[in-house]
């Protein structure tokens, strides 16, 4: 259930709404729009009776939204979701013209590494960094990141060079210590039906970026996101890393038409992951140029400044300069979908 | 690197050799089989020198282990392993000649429902007794399960009907409730990857069921189950659940395959869950007959006293009456294979 | 539209309402069946008004069918059909309550070894001889069969050795030529969606083996054999040989939920190949152990005389003795499951 | 094997190698190349030896090729080829610094229906016409073209708007046929491991479009081409089209990725089906975009007059406005990649 309120409620209309909701025995979610704002409605066991809402006063209508996602849905917040990432002066968003890069190592393995990816990424225009210090692997025995310490050379990081960061947890107690740390929380592609680290995340201030599972449908991805936002967390960036497939040129298959797929059912921002999504270093430029065609909000990408040395990922780490080259080209194709990069500082500072 | 003892080794020679790899800075398994004792080697970064092993008394020899898991493969143990669960008079192992059936609803829905499916299922000849306390669903508005009080009711269970009880854990600290309730912890297909997860029930002292992934490859399904007995929990049974592929006449396609590849390459147990695995109930008996004949230790299978007001996965329970009629389908199937359903206590107190 | 007639219906009955369907432009299917025949109605654009043959002699009623498929539906016809196979003393039927077993090597290679080969699998106790005369290869470079004078092998060897032949066809030219040396005419998985030749195969009089495609799902597979049946060849045996997907632990993954799920819809009779259902030798029993026991109404297995030296496909042929141990096996699942195979040609006779 | 002549040598030096390959029994292939010839040989059963060729005058070296296909391939022709299609004034080429485009009804319905296609995509750019007379479609009963009254309709097309014709052939035989009509032989994605209609389609003198089929790799995806070149028909212009997927929010997962993959391996042009790709209408520009973005040489798109009343495939044919939209959108694209797109024949003639 969808409560639209008139264009003209007041702020107490429409906490009327949010306590009556509260009163009978459900969660409301206030969604403030630009023309008007609606209030979805959550913990609700079956369909409720419009009747109950329509005749409080500020209510243009009660609707039952017919996907079994709501919060995530075009239908409760038809006008694109812009995420803000970062604070004070250092702030961009996910989801509007401006498209975001970010750009840093599969893990951090060192400060002197990730201040070398670092200031490559950030000099090519990247304005967010990636880097892991918790990394799920598939095998026990293969390096598993620097855990605190990294996410401390993450912060000098985020000092030194103005980058915000990104990086993953990995369960819910971990959680409490990335926090500390990050910009953004990101999910993995293993983890995306991790649903205690979804509902932790979902408890978080900082912004999410969940990844796409493995064998996700598009149904499940979004099921996944609401999970965060029945929680409270409205701030999700959603992410294509490639699908499993029997095709075996690529490490997994990019599936792009999950952009525009996400597009029409959902409000949320969706980037794209082509090292991930391809596993193959060659392949991440011409990928890259065809995620923004297709209208992704920006790009996350591997870059190290030794790939060949990388303790993981390496054959699908671009080369600094690679990295460079895929900001000039993904920066045209931009321009021709009449969209920006995001890499300028001053550029964001409007916002 | 494996050291594998010789048949007259001492015990004092097998934690000599223990101490010298716990001074090298890595992790001992000592793995007793019937002939002979052989000690698994987990933590170094690389190859390790023979020598350094062979020249010690009570060792044959020291052989490198050319798959990415080790403790879960046949190089390290080449006898089945026999997977205890239960304690007291009420014990009985996966692996063996012996067939474990494991029944009961998708959820545990009120001590009502659980005293009826248990005491059919009972009655029908199983010996373990599933139902969700913690449910992981695709849809935070979905039922998830009855929590600590579903592990009450299922204990209960326990002492009135002398089945031992198979749950699902969801997370670390989730792990900690259910381990007190649970004779054998589950892990869910959508976890399988969930490494923190993976990582704390291989510190119980519960055996672990461990699902394969809706997309796991063999080898990640064996790396998954590698993490559990890399942290000591030697006690793991495995089990397919249907994969993700685009056929659509199944909810899962279930790859009966995997049960001779895997037990090539390991010394696990693996059973099979016929209800996930097709998502219909009219595709459950036949799909259980070829588990069996295909060489599966087991079978999962979901049985509610009234499918049709299931809270979940009403679709895809057996009624009572058809799992009677599974039992004895697949009691007879496995004669043919010179193996027996462990369903009746008294055969089992040999063990 | 489907034309049911009653149980005392005369012959005359039935001709008529075939003449009034091909005077209305569209094709009439006569389906005799044990209570009472119907009549299948083909090529019409859209519904029929079923008052136009109710109010005929004879007919008990006219239904609409729901799905797409028609002839060969359950709703068409409810019994199992049974394809005869063969003729004068030599003759068997897929479908019924005994088993069929075709054995043979993956393509004919010589007299010497297709003698070899039909030797051992006849004496183990197949009826049946497979054998490819002309092999559609991945390559252009592959060894591509021997062409007419592999099909007079097989002619031979069903005179020595008193089995029937079953051996691919590849295209419509090549059928008037195939269907000269045949028993079993089969269609291959590459082309499943080969219309042409669907078409051409179902204007044979003789029996199609007709395999599921790599990537067709449950209704497309349906489709292909309803264009054989609507050209008006009714004898059709599908058959799983296993679809693509990212597993890799087999060549191809084994649908065998399919077999209860084409049982449910259609009333043809369907098969399993599980050499290249899997494409490894060691998988071949288990996997056609599992096949007999879901309810496969047969087998049909590559077995070589000398599969390290095969031409194609060595890898996943069975050694002779490999194949006795498996007719030994799947003849005792088939006990338990009321059938038998139909290896004894004496016990056929009755048919 | 492939045979590289030095610069110099003369047409006499590659006739002498074409001989001696020949009078071995095999089969040479000279693909003459902007600065030197190379000579391909296939029929060869095994390996064979360098020398018998550098001793030849002419000849630079005699390499082995390590792929499993060999005249599609990079090793043996190293640069990208340009597949030149119709004649006279009316020719343009696949594979160059020019992008074609295809466009057109899934279906030739009647002569009103393809005229009126043909002078909306004629004027929105589109130099080529689609349109298929011979139908594969799933069901015997759906409309399966007009036939050669389909073909007819198509040569008029191509009179009266100056488009060339690519449309389907289905079998060997239906071949005859279609090339006396069609600049371009088209070759369905279900048929592309029909190879009786690969290596007919192998002997003709028109250009072929191969259409990758539904579960096909990468690797059989280039060996289905290599057998139209075995046979001498160097024309090969390969087409993605989406694969078959879990995923269900579009009909078929479109795999960009391939499109650098073949590149890298094979010197074949590559063009895009967006329409097929993702079977619904409002995907396609999006996902034309992309396809032009990740440097595939064209595109091939369902545009109808009047979608909502097409006989086949109407949900995802454009509206003839949104072919132009994508025209435009793609043009922007091509010019970033320093690309055109070849819709103004004068730009062609200078081919």
């Amino acid at each position: 259930m969808l409560i639209v309120m008139k264009p003209q409620a007041t702020e107490e209309d429409v906490k009327r709404v949010c306590r009556k909701i509260e009163a009978m025995g459900f969660r409301p979610h206030p969604m403030p729009g630009a023309q008007r704002t609606a209030v979805g409605i959550t913990g609700n066991p079956g369909p409720l009776e419009p009747a109950e809402f329509e005749t409080l006063p500020g209510v243009a209508e009660a609707i039952r939204v017919s996907k079994p996602y709501k919060l995530v849905s075009r239908e409760v917040k038809n006008e694109d979701s812009l995420i803000r990432v970062g604070g004070g002066a250092n702030v961009l968003a996910f989801g509007g013209k401006e498209l975001a890069l970010i750009a840093g190592p599969c893990a951090v393995e060192s400060r002197e590494q990730a201040f070398a990816a670092a200031e490559r990424v950030r000099k090519a225009g990247a304005r967010l960094f990636r880097g892991g210090a918790f990394k799920p692997r598939t095998s026990p025995y293969s390096f598993q990141g620097l855990g605190e310490e990294g996410l401390k050379i993450l912060a000098e990081v985020r000092d030194r060079f103005g980058l915000l960061i990104v990086t993953e947890t990995i369960d819910p107690e971990n959680c409490d210590l990335v926090e500390r740390y990050a910009d953004v929380l990101q999910v993995g592609a293993r983890n995306m039906q991790n649903f205690s680290l979804l509902k932790r995340v979902g408890r978080s201030k900082k912004p999410v970026l969940l990844k796409r599972g493995l064998s996700a449908t598009l149904e499940e991805f979004l099921m996944a996101a609401e999970y965060i936002l029945s929680e409270g967390n409205y701030n999700v960036i959603l992410c294509e890393r490639g699908v499993r497939t029997f095709a075996d040129h690529t490490r997994n298959t990019l599936d792009l038409s999950v952009i525009p797929a996400v597009k029409r059912l959902s409000h949320l921002p969706i980037i794209v992951d082509p090292s991930h999504g391809t596993g193959k270093r060659d392949k991440v430029i011409p990928l890259a140029r065809a995620a923004i065609a297709v209208g992704a909000d920006g790009l996350i990408v591997e870059v190290h400044p030794e790939p060949d040395r990388a303790l993981s990922d390496g054959f699908q780490s671009l080369y600094p300069e690679q990295f460079e080259e895929l900001v000039e080209q993904v920066g045209a194709i931009a321009r021709v979908l009449d969209r920006t990069l995001n890499s300028a500082p001053q550029a964001n500072a409007r916002r």
